[in-house]
This record gives C-alpha cells, sequence and structure tokens, in this order.
C-alpha cells in the first residue's frame, strides 16, 4: 500500500477523490447517492450504474448465466428505486472470461431481458468485451423522478423514525439473485409523503445506515428488538447470531427511510397498498453516533458490511455467496 | 464451443440475442447503433455504455491509470458524437484488481475528471468493486441530440459519398489513448446538414463500415487510394502495409459517414469551421457488397478490425496495444 492512502474504506476512498468532481448546477444529485440526478433539457433525468462480478456478486457455475443477468439488471434498478424513480430503460456491459461460449452469452440476454420486463427497463444497448477475468456485469439506467420529487439519502432529522420496507439477513441463501426491487413500495411511500431520505440496502443496515447519517449529518439508534430478522437469517448458521447476519449480511435490497411517526390513516393506506413499514429505530442528533440498543444497554453499532476497498486492501478473498 | 454457437463473430453473437430485446415505442434508436435514443419526459435521450480493460484497450503498466481513465471516457464520448448528441453526464463503474492501492484509483479519478472536463461529461456517480482480474472501467454516459435530429448508421443509400474526418492507422503508437472525440465536427456536419448516415470508427474501418452498410441495407466501394493514411499507420511497421493498417487496426475514433457531394458553399462552411472531411468512395446496392478499388481492380475488403467474440472463440490472446 503506498502512504497517501488514507483508509482502508470504500468510503473514505471515494470522499478522498470526490473533489475532483465538483457539482455543477446541472447535477441536482450527485456523488454520494444511491443514484444521480441530472438536469437534461429542463427535466431531470436519473442516472445510475451498478456492476456484479462472478465470484463476488454470484457464483455462475452455480447459478447460470441468467440468474446472474437478471441481478444485475435488479442491483440497479434497486437505487432507481431508492429514490421513488421509474425506470425507462439501461445499457449493458458484458466482460465476458476467455473462452466463453455461446450459451453463455445467450443465457446472459435471457436474464437480461427477463429482468428488463420484470422492471420495467427496457434494454437499449450495450458492449461486450473479453478478458482474463471473471465475468463482469455493468448494468446502466436511466429512470424518471416521481411526481413528488427526489428522495436522496439528505435529510434524516432527529426524531425520524428508521423503518425497512422488509426483513433482513440471510439473503445469499438465494434471495439475493431472486428479490425484487422496491420501485412499486418506493413510488407508494412517495406518494403518500411517507419518507424523509431514503435509500436501497445493499451493504447491510449497518453499513448503509452510516451513510444515510453521514449524508444526512445525524445519528441512529437501532432497537436490536425490533429489527425484522429473516427467516434466512436463522437459517444461515455460521458464527453470527441472526441478529447479525440481519445487521450485517448485506444483499437485503430493502428500503431504508427515515420518516415522521404515521398517522392512522397512512397506516391504513400503506396496508391497503401492501408495502410494509418496519420500524427499526430513530434518528439522533449526529453526536450520538449509530448506536444499536438491546436490553437497555447501548452499543456503536459497527459497520460489518460488505467494503470492496477494504477487502483489496488486506488481500483477503471476496465475500461469495455460500449457495446460490 | 457448444452447437447453438452460431458464428465466431461479435455481430452475429449480438444479432442472435437481439429478439430478446424487441424495441418500444419509448425506444427511438435501440440496438446495432453507436448509442440508443429513448423517449424520455416528452424529450430523447442519448444513452451509451463502453467498456475498456487493461490489457485490451490500454496497458496500465505503460500509460498509467489517469491515461486509461480518459480514454474510457473519450470512448463513450466518441459514440455521443457519432449521433451529433450534445455530452451531459456520466456513471463509472471501476472494478479494481485485487491489492490496487489507492494511488491507483486516486490516478483513475484524476484521468476520469479531465476527460469529462475536457468533453463536457460531468461524472455524476460510480460504483467501485474488486476481482481477481484486469482493472475494468466502464463510463455510461448520457446526452441530448443535437437541434438538427438524430444521426444514425441507418440511412446511407447509392450514391452517397463516403467521407472519414481524419487519417487513419497506427492509432496504438499513442492516439488511442490521447484522441479527442469528435463531437465537434459531428455537431457541425450536422448543423450543415451533411450526413446521412454516421457512426464512429472504433473497430476499424474495414469492421465498421460493414456494420455502416448492415444498418442502411447498402453496399459500399472504398477507393484504396483515397484512404487517408495516417503517418502512424506508415511508422508502425510489422506485416502490415500502411493501407492495411489504415483499415484495420482500430481505434481511430473518427467519424465515418456518408453525404450527398459537398456544395461550393458547404465545403467553404467546412473549411472555415475546420472540420476535415475526406472522402474515401462510396455507397453502393447491397447486391454489390463491400468492396476496395485499388488500380482498377476491385476485390472485397474484408473485416480485420477487432471483434471481441472471435478471439475469445480462438481463445487467442486479445489485441494489446504495442506501446502506451
Amino acid at each position: 500500500m503506498t502512504r497517501t492512502e488514507p483508509s482502508r474504506d470504500e468510503d473514505a476512498w471515494i470522499g478522498a477523490v470526490a473533489r475532483r468532481f465538483p457539482a455543477t448546477p446541472r447535477v441536482r444529485v450527485g456523488l454520494g447517492h444511491d443514484a444521480a440526478v441530472v438536469r437534461f433539457d429542463g427535466r431531470d433525468v436519473v442516472l445510475k450504474t451498478d456492476t456484479v462480478i462472478d465470484g463476488v456478486d454470484f457464483r455462475l457455475a452455480a447459478c447460470g448465466p441468467a440468474a446472474a443477468a437478471r441481478k444485475a439488471v435488479a442491483v440497479t434498478v434497486s437505487d432507481l428505486a431508492a429514490m421513488a424513480a421509474t425506470p425507462r430503460a439501461c445499457v449493458v456491459s458484458v466482460v465476458l472470461p476467455r473462452g466463453a461460449d455461446f450459451a453463455l452469452f445467450d443465457g446472459l440476454a435471457r436474464g437480461l431481458a427477463r429482468g428488463a420486463r420484470a422492471f420495467g427497463c427496457t434494454v437499449v444497448g450495450g458492449d461486450t468485451s473479453v478478458a482474463d477475468g471473471p465475468l463482469v456485469l455493468t448494468v446502466s439506467a436511466i429512470g424518471e423522478p416521481g411526481p413528488f420529487g427526489i428522495l436522496t439519502r439528505a435529510g434524516a432529522r432527529p426524531g425520524d423514525v428508521l423503518s425497512v420496507t422488509g426483513r433482513l439477513g440471510g439473503s445469499l441463501l438465494g434471495r439475493h439473485l431472486t428479490f425484487r426491487p422496491r420501485v412499486r413500495e418506493a413510488q407508494v411511500l412517495a406518494r403518500l409523503g411517507v419518507p424523509v431520505a431514503m435509500m436501497d440496502l445493499s451493504d447491510g443496515l449497518s453499513t448503509d445506515l452510516r451513510r444515510l447519517c453521514r449524508a444526512s449529518g445525524c445519528g441512529a439508534e437501532v432497537d436490536a428488538s425490533a429489527v425484522p430478522v429473516h427467516r434466512d437469517a436463522v437459517r444461515s448458521g455460521g458464527p453470527r447470531t441472526p441478529l447479525e447476519h440481519a445487521l450485517h449480511d448485506g444483499e437485503d435490497f430493502e428500503l431504508l427511510l427515515s420518516h415522521r411517526p404515521l398517522s392512522v390513516r397512512t397506516r391504513a393506506a400503506l396496508r391497503r397498498a401492501r408495502v410494509d413499514l418496519l420500524p427499526i429505530g430513530r434518528v439522533v442528533a449526529a453526536s450520538a453516533g449509530v448506536t444499536i440498543v438491546s436490553a437497555g444497554a447501548s452499543t456503536p453499532l459497527r459497520p460489518g458490511g460488505y467494503d470492496h476497498l477494504a477487502r483489496a486492501a488486506r488481500k483477503t478473498r471476496p465475500r461469495t455467496p455460500r449457495r446460490s
């Protein structure tokens, strides 16, 4: 490692180079949020790119190309959902491993088409390369902001409730390949004026909550007994407890949002729309940090999610799904 | 190779899966062109993704991260130029090789920022991963169509002149890293109503001209003596003649266009705007194929440019820049 390395932390690396990319008047939302919003010919366009890689985000040999490609579309669409945007179109970059055959390529196309259809995000173009490395899929999508404005990670205020849209943990048992991005849920929530700040949970609640707090300039207090633990988190086993799986595993792709306490009327509307909103804690002052309260004792909630660059720096193997 | 493989040709593979991606009314220009055009909230958005890879499109050890990253922006912007669109914003996916240090990451950021500034294509977001493979950079950009409509590869008609905007060949001696995408030239040409069909030359004239002909449903006749050979093509040496370098090397990133014969007035306007338009041949009927005429003899102009998938199928090494 060179001496210029500021930290072994993905957000720190990105923060350290962010000054190279000053915002312009055209950039309504830039670096540091789930997706960007660009002012464009009098309209706002939401723009997002995300990459999935064999051996990191899926195991091609186990899940096959169609499931991998569907996931590639889903992770990008999930970031549009985090802003309550409507996906419109995407372009796909495919880096094939050397020796790839047409069956692989066709399987990828099948999965891309399936994801595109399921999430309303038409594939309109792409790029294909071959390299001495794993399969790399990058999906870049554009979406339209909802009629209720742009939601970002910023704006959460002390007193807000923190909630998620579904149970967490154990996604690597299979849900990380089959999840449905919360596009509909985000739009229902936005229509009802619920979210103050919102993001999607890709790297684990403990990591992503800190990002929301950083963007909002606040702290958070999570109630351990309220964290909705998925049954997959219980089934996952390993050294982590079910709660730890729910806090740290990542790949949940549920929405995390801060909001004012809900009125009876809003609760009823969410129920009618079949949108779950599960409270997990509250927003506090920045000075209080990000903590988790269990049996009356408060401890710091340390990030235990996935950090690409920290793993790179330690030269360890990447996280790989145990099953897929 | 499996039996389902239709051909060892990139365009054939893509053609074989294209049926999986039917166009919708929202898609004004889809697969098979330099970039896509999507109808969006009453406006057209041009969308493009392109990927460059260490060992394929640059040699990181030789050129350094900033030059590689600048190229990543430039190749995507070049595709927007091919449609006479104005670049507006881009998002970047970076797949770092394991063990990458911050100096590499910061160098990439420097090059991205340089390209973004030079080409008016603000970096508004990105994604960072680490994998056991080469550095992979994917830049996805949005642009606005020019006021003179959308130009594509389609529409060339027999009788059109074929021209390019600069000299060809030998780009791998260094120009492939330093080229300036022809955004300005494309807009001057579009303003003057010159192009009928247009694209950028990334994989070599002999390969890309066939793509233009396929999209337009026409043939082409190239005049060997008219092909503008770059001095780098002469300096390149190797088994190829200078003309063969100009026809097949690729990475020229000049514009290739078909147009009606130019009026004296248009010629003067192009001269004033310092836009070169170098005629190389003419559009003919599809039945005549794509040929090159040399000393009165006509022979088929076979694709000799770069084909990622053909190389993959043959399991040979990819083309790598000899110098960079």
